[in-house]
């Protein structure tokens, strides 16, 4: 057979939820039948969702998801399969098994377990030692699992090796920004390097501090994009492979298979495994035409946002939440963003003025709430605040203000907030940056409360480009050009600025990007031609904070370091800089 | 030579605290070399402190390790010294260095990484390839680091079966109750089974969740305990070897080189190394008489709690801390163990009565305050609880009251203490048990509230031993009997009281454990001769309460899984029980 149709089922799972993976794959498996594909792949871990973290210590977690392998074997018939799942019962294995018309053909290990930045894969599980050639349709197809296929030496050149015209990649790739297009590069080399279709098969959905973007890709011999899947959408990627020209390349460029494997591409046996016989040629159905929407930068963060929300939200049985409007950027891009993911009816704004707070605050975050379409509670927190202070007169007698007194407001707010959320069963969304939350400029059970704190993991310049973004999507100031304006202020004392406190951010930022993400030192960031006085306070501000932090709550990864399972530094350390 | 004097420096180290880390170093040479000692060692990564976590991504800490490194090798004139370092700059290793008189005679690389509960050692470090056996004074030594001693077929069979008469792991295995007596057994088995004298020097301190507790062990040959350093103190523990009894046991039953070494005993390269030539014999000074206190569970459990609470507090350069002192046995556990870690004068407790609160509250309280000799402040909240409820009224109008008021004063106790902590500087202690903590029977922001949890994993079975415990080793009702003896409440409504939502702690403990701790199933746990409903109400809490525990304090892990770094939950999980 000189063609093959495959489709990747680009599914949105939940971990844990069996059922309800089940039901996303069955439903894929029927349309692919509908449209006569031959090869139907599915993520990694499939079955169980991903990552299943220390679940994976559960037997019964293995044994349900085994029973559901079982499920998934008896309704192939007529098909072939490639689905990720959990293997063994002792030692586990990352597995993909290989289904043919009612039968486990096999099952692959992942080679390659990460245990770096969010992964901790070598907690679970072993080392997969094997990587045959599948012959599915009399086609040589290599299977391997996300990390396998960015190692040059990794699996996927063994398997070309031995007689692979197609590598299946299933897998379970977080986004952040840019990491679709490096995806694609990576895989391009992939495809040139061994002259192989490359079928790219990720993940899409939130599910905690990640969230998988999708964008699943088939590149052909040369390296030429053949199909992408949707980026943050469920999809359907259904495309015919030329096995032929694959052949073809291969004999005219004879000299690629000449290029010595790498020591590492020699190590595992690639045995050749006959999974089906190439069916007698049918008409196939004709295939529609798809697109994929373009995006740039903010646009791609700001649907990132959309989909992280909105699944973090929904999986978690939450259907309304309820979200702090200062009547500043942030609060205002968070509405905006939950707007986007649950509909203007589950969002309720909560508007909670002080005597700091300035005139506009309480109209912007008023004329915020009419454009968006949702629902503002007004709850003034003087009263209480006066309360407070009235009970801690004695104990603070004599002692000069401080900070203390600005942050009993913010938690005041985020007392109001949490106890909304107790009563009606309403999810806080915390509304905090990642400035903020790199220098501790937050107030911990403050402004930093909530269960889910959807732009944690954005710069403040960033939280500004989306903002901008998002209006401009609208075609109008769907958040007002006063609250784009206007100086960030915390409004806990006086004319407050950030300013006041915090160097402008457009410098700030940098730094903080530099020491966080980037491991940068003091000298390092100087050496970038970023102030001294900014560097330094940009590295002691993020050392001393280290505490708010680690009790914040989860949020989404949108860079390439975010603060939660991403970067782990003991609280209780002496080093700094 | 036929004796070897050794002394194991069990020191205090903090992460991050080159110099200091040192200046403890020092200090143990200048008092090992007045005692005559020929080969002296320090616990696991001893120079940068353990866990450093991702403070190893950043070069520059990796740097300064080295450097003093250097700075200690210029310290070692006339001495042998084995201290924990990182090797490598590109690859890192946690690695031992053997030091002699001015020159680094070699490095061991640590062979088996753990990679499970609190560790994550495969996220930062290459695991070693070789065990050489260095040859000290005349006598063979082989070293090894934590994790490998715990493998039969590890390096210890390796290095004694190529001539090692003495084996010295350095060490910082984490405390958790009955782990000294573990490692006791594991080590006696590892010393008989090679005929070898096992020399293992372990850490003692805090360092944010986990608590080393010293113990550290020499064993003879035939597996006798010859010296015990003291558990949870700094020590410097020196002894004699009689390397001529490790020959003549090894003459006697000379079956014991007989027995094939394991599959893995082989695969490293066990070269021997010339460090030192054995010295003129010379008679060295006496050593003194050493005591090693002797512990009960309770007492085990109560001084590791001291020792963490101490080391958190000064590590993190606080040195007041305040608790809320409802009354109840928890806070006043907890006010105890701050005085026994800080002393009295650098205690505040503050009560915070409701129109709740029993009649004996606030009594309980003051006397508990008096019998610590600590300082209590009273700040009732009833003023500012209805503050909130006026501000809430509208809001809230229509909807049946339910747990929302209670947390509400909970947070409001919450915030008080975290403004005296703003004040003042004060770290909040929280309060919470393990058994609140798994059920989620706590309220976030509110009791939950704090720098550091320090009785977080501990049940509340076991919180009532750890009190009278403290009580028996005053010899008086320290903890006054009427707090023992009341029913633990919350007092958040009118006669509240814990058994009206959860099961009597007596038979909902073994649950918890069987479930977090051991991982069972609801149909095992009932197998245990659990009530069903209890153990399907254990579980079903445990698991619904998982992004509370995300966003709690850390606390001091004494139990086998703790939660925090040690048990690794999404909150975004469909699978229960």
């Amino acid at each position: 057979m000189r063609q093959l149709r495959i489709g990747m089922a680009q599914i949105n799972t939940t971990v844990g939820d069996f059922e309800g993976n089940y039901t996303r794959i069955l439903k894929s498996i029927e349309e692919a039948r509908s449209l006569g594909v031959d090869l139907l792949t599915f993520p990694e871990l499939a079955i169980c969702g991903y990552p299943p973290e220390d679940l994976l210590l559960k037997p019964r977690f293995i044994d349900e998801n085994l029973r559901y392998l079982t499920k998934l074997v008896k309704a192939s018939s007529g098909i072939t399969i490639v689905a990720g799942f959990v293997d063994g019962q002792e030692d586990l294995y990352n597995a993909a098994a290989i289904i043919h018309d009612g039968r486990l053909a096999g099952t692959y290990h992942k080679i390659y377990l990460p245990n770096y930045g969010v992964f901790d894969e070598n907690r679970y599980f072993c080392a997969g030692t094997e990587c045959p050639v599948y012959v599915i349709d009399g086609v040589g197809v290599g299977i391997s699992i996300c990390e396998d296929i960015w190692y040059e030496a990794g699996p996927t050149s063994a398997q070309a090796h031995s007689g692979a015209e197609v590598v299946v990649n299933i897998s379970a790739s977080p986004y952040h920004y840019g990491k679709a297009s490096l995806r694609e590069k990576t895989l391009t080399a992939r495809a040139c390097d061994n002259t192989v279709i490359i079928v790219y098969n990720n993940l899409v959905g939130g599910q905690d501090e990640l969230v998988f973007d999708g964008s699943s890709l088939v590149l052909d011999e040369k390296g030429r994009l053949l199909a992408q899947g949707k980026q943050f959408e469920e999809d359907l990627v259904v495309v015919d492979l030329d096995i032929a020209a694959v052949l073809k390349a291969r004999r005219r460029h004879s000299g690629w298979k000449k290029k010595p494997l790498p020591p590492d591409g020699h190590k595992w046996p690639t045995a050749r495994i006959v999974v089906s016989q190439a069916p007698p040629a049918t008409t196939k159905p004709g295939l529609p035409q798809r697109q994929v929407k373009t995006r740039n930068l903010a646009n791609e963060v700001y649907d990132a946002l959309v989909l992280g929300t909105g699944d973090y939200v929904g999986k978690n049985g939450f259907k309304k939440v309820t979200i702090g409007l200062s009547g500043g950027i942030d609060s205002s891009l968070v509405a905006a963003i939950a707007v986007d993911a649950l509909g203007p009816e589950n969002v309720i704004a909560v508007a909670m003025p002080s005597q700091y707070s300035s005139p506009g605050s309480l109209s912007d975050a008023k004329l915020l709430a009419k454009n968006l379409g949702i629902k503002l509670l007004a709850i003034p927190i003087d009263r209480v605040f006066r309360a407070y202070l009235d009970e801690l007169a004695e104990a603070f007698a004599g002692a000069e203000a401080n900070t203390a007194e600005e942050n009993i407001q913010a938690r005041i707010r985020g007392n109001l907030l949490m106890a909304l959320s107790n009563q009606f069963g309403w999810l806080v969304l915390a509304t905090g940056n990642k400035s903020e939350m790199a220098t501790g400029y937050t107030t911990l059970y403050g402004d930093m409360a909530g269960g889910f704190a959807v732009i944690k993991d954005v710069p403040k310049t960033l939280v500004y480009k989306l903002a901008g973004y998002r209006n401009s999507a609208a075609g109008a100031e769907l958040i007002p050009a006063s609250i784009l304006d206007k100086a960030p202020s915390a409004e806990l004392r006086p004319d407050q600025k950030d300013a006041d406190t915090l160097p402008p951010y457009d410098l700030l930022d940098p730094a903080l990007t530099a020491y966080v993400e980037d491991d940068k030192s003091v000298e390092q960031i100087m050496a970038m031609g970023i102030d001294e006085q900014v560097a330094k306070q940009a590295a002691r501000l993020v050392d001393s904070s280290e505490y708010k932090r680690r009790q914040a709550p989860p949020g989404i990864k949108i860079t390439t370091k975010a603060f939660g399972r991403d970067r782990r530094l003991p609280i209780t350390n002496r080093f700094t800089g």
